[in-house]
C-alpha cells in the first residue's frame, strides 16, 4: 500500500482529500499531513488514526509514494522536492497544468494521458473539470466546433476563507452591519462578482483563460473554440455553468441526452415538467456532474444549450485528484 | 396635467412608480392608487398627499389619462376597461407585449414606436430592457448576427414576495432552520435556480422566450438570432447578464466601447486594472444600465463578450414605464 502525503491538509480541499480517501477506501499505508507553519502541530483524526499536521519542508516527502497537493502557493515550491524524493505529485494548483510535460487529467475524459507523466500530474481547474466531463460525450458523439460558457461559481472556490467570508457577510447583514470584503474584491453576499482570479490578456481573467486552455488540452483539441465569462455567486459550494455549444455534425437533442445518460460521472437531471434541473442545492456534496436544461438552440444550426452543476471541492478538486491517484495504483 | 392611476400600487414595482414619478417631477393632477381588495383601504403618502388605496374595478379609470399597470394578473383584465375609459395604459405585464397592435417600448431604443399605439403600450420584460439598451448602440454601429445570453436575475423579479422570501430563508439559515420555498420552486438562499416562469416550447422557459421575442420586436429585427438561459440568483435587486454576441460587420472593441459610452441610459464601467466592472451591488437603485467586461471573443470572428447589470425594479420596470409616460406628454 502506498504512503500518501497531503499538502495543505487543513484547507477546504485538503479536508475533502481526507474524507474522500476514506469514502473510497483508498489504500493508505502511512498518511502524512502537511501544511503551513501556522497549522503545524494540530492533530487530525482519520480512520481511527491520530495524525499530527507537520510543516511542509523540502524534506517532507521521504518515503512518500503519492503526494496530493491541495493547491495554493505551496504547490510549485514543493512539488519538485516531492518528485525528487520519488513521489508522484497530483497537484491541484494551476502551476503545472499547461506544462507540455505534465498530464492534465480528468479520469472520465483522458485517463490514458496519465501514462506519460514525469512525476507530476495536474488536477484541472474546478470549472473546467465540471465542463469537460459533460463536453466529452458530446465531442465523441458529434464533435464540438465552439463553446460559450458563463459560470456561476461558489465561494468555496476561494477555499475555507471564501466560505467564512460569505458566512460573515451574511451575519453582518443580519445585524444591519456593513459587509467586510477581504477574500473577494467586493462583498459577495447578495451580489455577483464578474471577476475570478487576476486579469490577463484581452481583459480575460486567469480563470476564464483556464477554461479555454485547459479544456483544449484535456480534450486534445488545441484549437477548440472556447470563450468564457467567470462569475462568483453567493453559493457556498457547487459551481454551475450555462453552456452554449455548436456541434460539428448534425445531432438531435435526444441523442445528446442519451450520450450523457450513459457517460461516466454524469447524472442527467432534466425533466422540466417535474421541475427537475441541476442546482447547487442538490449537487453540493456529490461526486457526479449534473446536467439538465438541455435544449436545441434555435439561433444556430447544430446549436445546443445546457446547464451543468458540480461540487467544486469534490469533483472540481479533491475527488478528481483521488481518482487520478486510483489510476496510478 | 394628466390624471394618473397606478394599478398594483402596493407591490414592489408599484411602490417604485411612486418614487420615480416624484423623482422625475412627473406632472400629476390626480393620482389614483389601485390594488387588489386585500390592500384596499391602506393610506400611502406621496408628495405631501395622503392617498387611499382603492380596489381596482372596471369603473376605476374614469377621468384617468395615464394608467400605469405594475404587472401581474390584474393587468390583462383591467387594461381594456382603462382604454375604454379613455386612458392610455402602460402595462408592465407580459399580456400584450407581442400583440402587433401594441407598441413595446424602451425609450432609449425605439421611442418612435409609441406613435402607433391604440391605447395600450407595453413595458418589456426586465431582462430584455436591460439587454436591448446595450444592444442597440452595437446594432447601429456594426449590426448584430447572433446573441447568446445567460442571466443572473435578482429575486425582486418576483416582486416583494421574492425579496421577503430570500430574507426569510437567510434568517432561517442564521437560526439553523430549514429554508421554506413558496415564491420560488426551491430555496434561493445560497442556491441558483435555472428556471424563471413556466416551461414552454423546446423546454425553454417563458422568461427565455421573452428575451428572444421581445428583443426581436423592440429592435425591429424579427429574425435576429437570440438564445437565452435565465437563472435566478440570491441577489435582492438588479439583474446581471453575460452576453456573447456576433456582429455583422468588422468592428473593434474600442469602437464598441465608444458607442456604448455615448449611448443614452448606459454607463460604461470597464476598467479591469482598477477592478471596475458592473455588479448588482452598485447598480441597485440606479436608472442606468451598466456595461463592462467588454472583450473580443477569440473563439469567433466578430465575436464579443460583455457583462451588463441593471436595476430590475427601476430601469427593468418602473423607470422604463415612467419614461414611456414622458414620451406621451
Amino acid at each position: 500500500m502506498p504512503n500518501v502525503a497531503i499538502v495543505g491538509a487543513t484547507g477546504a480541499v485538503g479536508q475533502e482529500f481526507l474524507k474522500i480517501l476514506a469514502e473510497r477506501n483508498f489504500p493508505v499505508q502511512d498518511l502524512r499531513l502537511l501544511a503551513t507553519e501556522r497549522s503545524a502541530g494540530k492533530t487530525l483524526s482519520w480512520q481511527g488514526r491520530q495524525l499530527e499536521v507537520q510543516e511542509t519542508t523540502s524534506e517532507s516527502f521521504k518515503g512518500i509514494d503519492i503526494a496530493l497537493f491541495a493547491g495554493g502557493s505551496a504547490g510549485a515550491e514543493y512539488a519538485r522536492h516531492a518528485v525528487e524524493s520519488g513521489a508522484v505529485v497530483i497537484d491541484n494548483s494551476s502551476a503545472f497544468r499547461l506544462d507540455p510535460d505534465v498530464p492534465l487529467i480528468v479520469p472520465e475524459v483522458n485517463p490514458e494521458d496519465v501514462a506519460g507523466h514525469k512525476g507530476i500530474i495536474a488536477n484541472p481547474n474546478c470549472s473546467t473539470i465540471i465542463m469537460v466531463v459533460v463536453l466529452k460525450p458530446i465531442l465523441d458523439l458529434a464533435g464540438i466546433r465552439r463553446v460559450v460558457v458563463s459560470t456561476y461559481q461558489a465561494v468555496s472556490g476561494a477555499g475555507l476563507e471564501g466560505i467564512v467570508e460569505l458566512e460573515n457577510q451574511i451575519k453582518a447583514w443580519g445585524k444591519g452591519e456593513e459587509a467586510e470584503a477581504r477574500t473577494f474584491p467586493y462583498p459577495i453576499a447578495f451580489n455577483v462578482i464578474p471577476r475570478i482570479d487576476v486579469f490577463q490578456e484581452g481583459d480575460y481573467t486567469k480563470e476564464e483563460w483556464k477554461m479555454v486552455k485547459e479544456t483544449q488540452k484535456i480534450l486534445h483539441r488545441p484549437k477548440l473554440a472556447v470563450t468564457a465569462t467567470c462569475v462568483r455567486v453567493p453559493v457556498f459550494r457547487s459551481h454551475a455553468e450555462s453552456i452554449n455549444l455548436e456541434t460539428e455534425r448534425e445531432v438531435g437533442v435526444s441523442e445528446i441526452r442519451e450520450a450523457l445518460r450513459t457517460a461516466a460521472g454524469v447524472i442527467v437531471d432534466d425533466d422540466p415538467v417535474q421541475d427537475h434541473y441541476p442546482m447547487p442545492l442538490f449537487s453540493a456534496g456529490r461526486d457526479e456532474v449534473f446536467v439538465g436544461r438541455l435544449r436545441q438552440d434555435y439561433s444556430l444550426n447544430r446549436g445546443f444549450n445546457l446547464w451543468v452543476t458540480g461540487d467544486q471541492i469534490r469533483k472540481g478538486a479533491a475527488t478528481n485528484a483521488v481518482q487520478i491517484a486510483e489510476l496510478l495504483l
